[in-house]
């Protein structure tokens, strides 16, 4: 049996990889790409070739602008990208307030309509522990809520939010990636807006240490 | 001392009076409309008007579809909007999936770049019970949620989701907004979209027996 997912798309290795976790555990796969404003409109791109490449259902670009209110660096011109290295006690100034919340919530009115058994995001609480909205208590709380929050959870359906990556360092993630055969020359993992990565964002040097080690079998 | 508060403000009875609830309890008023491809775009006039009678700092109208996947007889045109009365063993077709969950997290997202202490949402689950997401269980797990969902909370910032119409009648509500001199004639409740409320919707039928009853003191 298929069950329908919804799986989160930014269009980076992660949500890449996320969705071809979704599809190897047998979903029948309905991408969301949130267009929020940030500022790699290059990773949308990224994300149709991937619904394309993991034979998506229906892959939906979904525009809200986030950067209305501002406060990210992602959302906010005001603010610069970071290239110093990750300060793990401290909160990124990409952090944009409440992201996934607000992605979740989107993804969870689709799987109600949908009729969707799972909401596949890529969170990852290991290497980038900094995001308040990427740790296993936000999750464990989101999927509480989402218990009481809907007509199909609350007449029985069960809406499970899945995070296959959350606990995998970034190493683990791309090895994953590459055992799992997902497209990684179509992904687009860089904060800023191409044609070709910077190389030097958080993102971008996180992503190019992981790939190099998986690919040495480390 | 004012705190911020952001008030989802759709232009109706209830949510008019929980933006005055929300000024009386001291709070400046950060207004929040979502235009999310309801039929009754004649609500954004409403809720415009009654932001400009409350004297919100500021207005947001946001705009963001959730006719996209439909589901709704709100939001989907192949629904008809029901007359017939309230049964109140069932969920109504003019639940819209994830509504509430959605309009709290965009909320949220503004609610912590403006570093306020409280989001209004006008939910009542008395004589409207049968949407899961107006009902106090839905908004305690959802408070827990917030807790653990951004920077602010994450931080210890207490971000509050109050619901100050969540245990009254109709007729409560209605003596509540007489009581706060709401600009009534300046809401609009109606399911559908003027010039005048249809009147026989349910929403409309609803509002009116409640302030028929309020005005006459019953």
């Amino acid at each position: 049996m298929s069950t329908k997912a919804v799986v989160l798309l930014s269009g980076g290795m992660d949500s890449a990889t996320c969705c071809y976790e979704a599809r190897a555990a047998g979903h029948a796969i309905y991408a969301l790409t949130v267009n929020y404003g940030q500022r790699a409109q290059r990773e949308l791109q990224a994300a149709k070739d991937i619904a394309n490449a993991v034979g998506a259902v229906q892959h939906i670009v979904y525009s809200m602008d986030l950067t209305l209110w501002g406060g990210s660096a992602l959302t906010d011109q005001a603010i610069s990208i970071p290239t110093v290295g990750v300060d793990e006690s401290q909160i990124p100034v990409t952090y944009v307030p409440a992201r996934n919340t607000v992605l979740l919530s989107l993804a969870l009115s689709w799987a109600e309509v949908l009729n969707a058994g799972a909401i596949y995001i890529g969170v990852n609480s290991r290497d980038y522990s900094g995001y308040p909205d990427c740790r296993p208590e936000f999750i464990a709380a989101y999927q509480q809520m989402v218990n009481l929050a809907t007509k199909a959870t609350v007449e029985g359906a069960s809406i499970r939010i899945e995070t296959p990556l959350q606990y995998l360092s970034k190493v683990d993630i791309a090895k994953r990636a590459l055992a799992l055969n997902v497209p990684l020359d179509l992904t687009w993992s860089c904060y800023t807006d191409g044609p070709e990565p910077c190389g030097v964002c958080d993102s971008c040097r996180l992503r190019d240490e992981a790939l190099r080690a998986a690919h040495a079998g480390e």
